[in-house]
């Protein structure tokens, strides 16, 4: 199991890291001078009194045992918000105002529809909460015009089976990915699904959120792994399992992933597994440009050559993620470095090794050889940490992410990045923003941006003017307002524009239905 | 442009086939005496008056000039219901009560808002009407509480753009398969969808109906090639986009595909499509056993191994279809004959061909070579014109279909099969029931069922007893009502069993939102 999240941190409180010095002189040339900039102490935080009534508490309480719903402060600060820059900053300051009043933990579906019932009848919201993970504010429930509300916390919904003849796995929503992903190794399979926030994130977060991990070229996106689910309305249970394709109208399983729990709770999946790969190799390439490299990357992957992880940088975040010495040669090329990993057995290592090199090289790719690959698998998971520690010292750091077809790609691309830069300098600081690709499909491919500047006084304010303006130009260009971070509360504007007004009606529709008295999630997803 | 569709029966007029001698013989071997069925006399048919109102009628003439608003008896004989066994006996026997009151060809998607909003006001039930290929009553809509029906004939509806690029296609929903597949080739691209309806059916029907073609195992299902589409509802244009995947809340792609024309008329769609093959191999193998064939299957798509097209036949459609001299060797040594064909470029096909032929050698099969698999890839359309052949001869032939998870499948055949013999016995004849297996997936398979038998005097009473029977087994055993046939009005009570309350519900929900006087194909899909 691993370690509670840290309050006001991203990640296990164990592995704070400091800004190593390659870094800090980065910032000293593009920001200057900075200036300390710690969380307040916990022990003096406000936490807000508790609005639920006695009658709901004792109702709950009945349904799940006393041990089950915490009400204590450390229980509240821990399920307050997720872990995007702006919940970051906001616990950081003290602010507690989304704190949850109670947390209650099922443990099974008939507990969680259960307390469904006791949260309608006394009007409480309830937010759905397995890792914490969210960056886009999917766990901070509207609270007005509730009596309450309570943090939905998973953790105990842990059940496990395998299916082998089908290859399935059913994975209860409550375990985190690297609880699934143990349990499947014991088993010789693999969750195939390793995005950065895997270390804390949930396997019915995944599903709720259309997560897509870091090898999603070899082993697909999560919601392409879903198979069948079960989801616990107000209404009753929704459990979708008869075949891994069908017919048999709309697909509700699609209509069920990404709803963020404004549908319903999602208690457990069934998703495709894979065999746990026995050899793994990650190498670099080095591409002159990011229209090079993108264009390689494309016709890979229309020719069906997909290696199992695919990223390429473009020049900004090759110069600055490489800025140490001797990293891509004495002679520190410049272009764009590509990440090239296959994963599986030898033999299908070695094949698709080949052919993925032999196509790389026609497409005027360089081989880098696997140092710098190996050093990107290692170091995976730690960019959240990173921006921990720079925001200890006023340097903002976020990111936003977005995919659309290839031939709307580099529109996009300029759109973006121009509208962030435009939308920060009237703050006087310097501005890096960086991008890459690293989920790509035969008629498309995400595009994930890092923007990193030195904090000005209202961090919330200067970084929701650079996400309004990255926002307003995805839409523009045709872009999608999210590739695999969700809606959550703070892209519901766009994602209103994305699907225009029938979409919106629909989606209205299908949450009055399902959750008349509105407490799933309330404020998050639907526009 | 193909021509049109004969009225009462299957497909080309100009390729009307009789009976072989081979087939012949099994047929008096297994029924004994047979006595010719023929259709009534085209000129004898009744058919019912025009229901719709002459303000109605004016409207629609205005939006699509009097050329694309039809009423006379061969238009409307031509666009009554599809072409399920029950359709034809119906149609054989001079029932029109289905028949549409008028033809509908709208020119755009302006026409399509324009037509829905006239249907509306004037309370106009409106089937959409690509290709009449239906075999699940999708074309026969409600009539009751309507003051007519309305045939929207999406022929016009021939749009066609392609994105070479993003490797895309937008087609329009009114193209017919063989047009598309022209005009894609005329780009060097394929649609990779082949199902046996293909000479009929429409792109727009293959959406709506989420079709699955003969090569889906190398091309994937059709409902997973469409990145983007235009629906047009009663409440408006919905467009869907944006990216080829995305995490900005359920797909609604997914709400739409499938949905029959219950929840809009789908104006056009943006597939995947792939380049034209330079080289097509089809190859036949021999199984011991039907479990044996299927395991091998099983195996080799859990590697990774996906032939082009790749089919298995049981012990009787074995027998059966290769009843004819020489086919599978003078020793005739039955077992169970699977299709393994390859498409693509020459490198593509070599080492696919190598890479599955060593797979199925070591997973037991016998190599039978490349005659009988061309013999099979020649005949692929054919199996439709048989059925006609057979029912002018007091010969029932019907086909159902289901798909499942792997650990299922055999409990799901065996349990289909015998509710068929058992439900067909009392009528006395002999049942061949014969399955196949022609669609593959990591987690499970589909089951394609062919049944015939001979007529009793109510054909109609007598197949409907045998598929209630084979549907509720669907059910029983977890598997879905069908995995590409669609809904239409003869699967719904299973369908609401597949999707539970809660999914009938979302259903309705949104149906209502999004057509709220109900005119949209009505008696389809929605329980």
């Amino acid at each position: 199991m691993a370690d509670v999240m840290h309050w006001a941190r991203w990640g296990n409180p164990t592995h704070m890291t400091n800004i190593p010095a390659s870094a800090w002189q980065l910032i000293e040339l593009a920001f200057g001078e900075t200036r300390e900039t710690p969380a307040v102490d916990k022990s003096t935080l406000a936490v807000p009194p508790i609005s639920l009534t006695d009658a709901a508490m004792v109702s709950l309480r009945q349904i799940v045992g006393s041990d089950n719903v915490t009400t204590d402060n450390d229980s509240r600060i821990s399920h307050t918000r997720g872990k995007s820059t702006t919940d970051l900053i906001k616990i950081r300051t003290g602010d507690l105002t989304d704190a949850p009043d109670a947390v209650v933990r099922p443990r099974d579906t008939d507990d969680v529809a259960a307390i469904l019932a006791v949260c309608a009848e006394h009007t409480i919201a309830v937010v759905p909460y397995g890792g914490g993970t969210s960056v886009v504010g999917g766990l901070a429930a509207q609270s007005d015009g509730y009596t309450g509300v309570v943090a939905l916390d998973l953790t105990h919904l842990n059940t496990f089976a395998v299916d082998h003849e089908s290859r399935l796995a059913t994975l209860g929503a409550g375990l985190l990915a690297p609880q699934a992903e143990k349990l499947l190794n014991e088993h010789g399979y693999t969750l195939g699904h390793f995005p950065q926030s895997f270390e804390y994130a949930s396997i019915g977060g995944f599903a709720a959120t259309r997560s897509s991990g870091q090898a999603s070229s070899g082993y697909g996106r999560f919601d392409s792994m879903v198979k069948a689910l079960t989801v616990v309305t107000p209404m009753g249970v929704l459990r979708l399992d008869a075949a891994p394709a069908s017919a048999a109208g709309p697909d509700l399983r699609q209509l069920i992933l990404g709803s963020e729990g404004a549908f319903g709770i999602i208690t457990d999946v069934t998703i495709a597994v894979r065999p746990q790969p026995a050899q793994r190799i990650y190498e670099t390439w080095r591409f002159a440009t990011f229209a090079d490299g993108t264009r390689a990357m494309r016709k890979l992957t229309q020719d069906g050559l997909n290696p199992t992880v695919f990223r390429l940088s473009d020049e900004a975040e090759t110069a600055i993620n490489l800025a140490k010495p001797g990293s891509i040669g004495a002679d520190n090329p410049g272009g764009c470095l590509m990440v090239a990993g296959y994963e599986g057995t030898p033999e299908r290592v070695s094949r698709l090794h080949d052919d993925v090199t032999a196509a790389l090289e026609e497409s005027g790719g360089t081989s880098l050889g696997a140092e710098d690959g190996e050093h990107w698998a290692k170091g995976r998971y730690d960019g959240p940490y990173l921006r921990d520690a720079l925001l200890d010292h006023g340097i903002l750091t976020e990111t936003l992410e977005t995919a659309t077809f290839w031939s709307r790609l580099h529109t996009t691309y300029v759109a973006v990045k121009e509208a962030i830069e435009a939308a920060l300098a009237p703050y006087g600081n310097a501005v890096i923003v960086m991008c890459h690709i690293s989920h790509v499909y035969e008629s498309g491919a995400s595009l994930y941006f890092t923007v990193v500047t030195k904090q000005h006084e209202d961090g919330i304010e200067q970084w929701s003017a650079a996400k309004k303006a990255a926002s307003d130009a995805m839409i523009a260009t045709g872009a999608t307002i999210t590739h695999h971070h969700a809606i959550g509360r703070d892209h519901k504007p766009w994602f209103a524009q994305e699907i225009g007004d029938i979409g919106v009606s629909v989606l209205r529709a299908v949450k009055q239905r399902i959750d008349p008295t509105g407490i799933l999630n309330p404020g998050v997803l639907i526009p």
